[in-house]
């Protein structure tokens, strides 16, 4: 079979079948806004939710109604959801030429102190999807409350080319 | 009358007009900080308050002290603010070629769950201002506690032309 | 002595010899993360600590268990390895033209709300070391808990040139 080059898949495409990893649809809005805005070479993203189909695959805070391996994979979730908004944005993840900052918001009760092995489960995706040359630098945030009661909100920029 | 092309108000200004909105005076810092700092053609504000004349007008939780409303209208009085200062630094909001993000955090209290519609009442400002093609991404954050115990603080991020 | 003209030292690097500030070692990360990435002309940097040799300098909540000049001194502190940062990736600190914004995220207890004496802790250094005219926009926001149990998180955007 002959393929043309422009539809050979890249890295980035190459490594998410490698590593198993189908992307879910991309989110679409619980309001009145974008996933999506990109000016120049950067790419926002709107706060994604760990979110399955348009529902929450997770509700509750880590601390109290969620423990470390939930909310992980409640970040996990919302980290597939970042890929798949930035995928249908570009065409495809082979544009991004760096992960620049994401920012892992976590709605937490009391005590918890655990917030580095929670952004972890999103700085590890990335690092396998993107490639250890391409970590961002990152926030993680504990706070009272995320919408609809949901255990984590996940900021992303991205850095995009051609 | 003949009036200079320069000198005619652009869509923005207009609609502003047609949807009787009268931007109140551009806000002044409450500490050692500026209102707006333009890097490349990107424009970034500092978090703004929902002041009038420099005065809180609401202070509060939501959840607690504050109910939904308020909170909309909080965050309408923060997003005022915040295009009086993007007109002060750009001299007419008609330079604003994109609105990229919107970052809505929200003092709340216990189980509150309605971030999106508080956070609508800045998207659906916008959306009015600006035009349906510029609606930006956006985060909802609820946290514990704002600047001198106000119940919302918004982060804007403008894309600006000539 | 002559000095070759590349080795002058900068405004900046002037300014804290005259401040007496001798800056920290760069920060290391907490996990699988960079401390900092540029995109263009901007640099990001990673939520920074209130850490000294790797290690919490402070612990707790404003408002409960430390009170604001403790606070004061984290953000300090925290902003002190964002200069280190800053310095480790671009060589130099004359190679900033303007610090763009900060968000400094405080984990507080109850009605606490001098987020703005906190914060003027960052601003000040910031006014001595790049000078009056570049003073960055800021966000200020009191949160429920920080990573490892840490009262503060700087988030600094820098503006770099050659």
């Amino acid at each position: 079979m002959v393929r043309a080059k422009g539809s050979q898949p890249g890295s980035v495409e190459r490594r998410l079948q490698d590593l198993g990893i189908q992307l879910p649809a991309a989110p679409t809005p619980f309001g009145n806004y974008v996933e999506a805005v990109q000016t120049g070479n950067l790419l926002f993203l709107s706060g994604m939710l760990p979110v399955v189909d348009h529902k929450a695959k997770y509700l509750g805070r880590l601390g109290k109604e969620l423990d470390v391996e939930s909310g992980r994979d409640a970040a996990y979730t919302a980290a597939l959801s970042a890929l798949a908004a930035a995928k249908e944005h570009l065409g495809s993840l082979d544009r991004v030429t760096r992960v620049v900052r994401f920012s892992l918001f976590m709605a937490t009760h009391g005590d918890f102190f655990d917030q580095p092995r929670v952004g972890d489960a999103v700085s590890d995706l990335f690092r396998d999807v993107f490639g250890v040359e391409k970590i961002p630098v990152r926030l993680l945030i504990g706070v009272a409350s995320l919408p609809l009661g949901m255990p984590v909100e996940l900021e992303v920029i991205f850095e995009v080319g051609e």
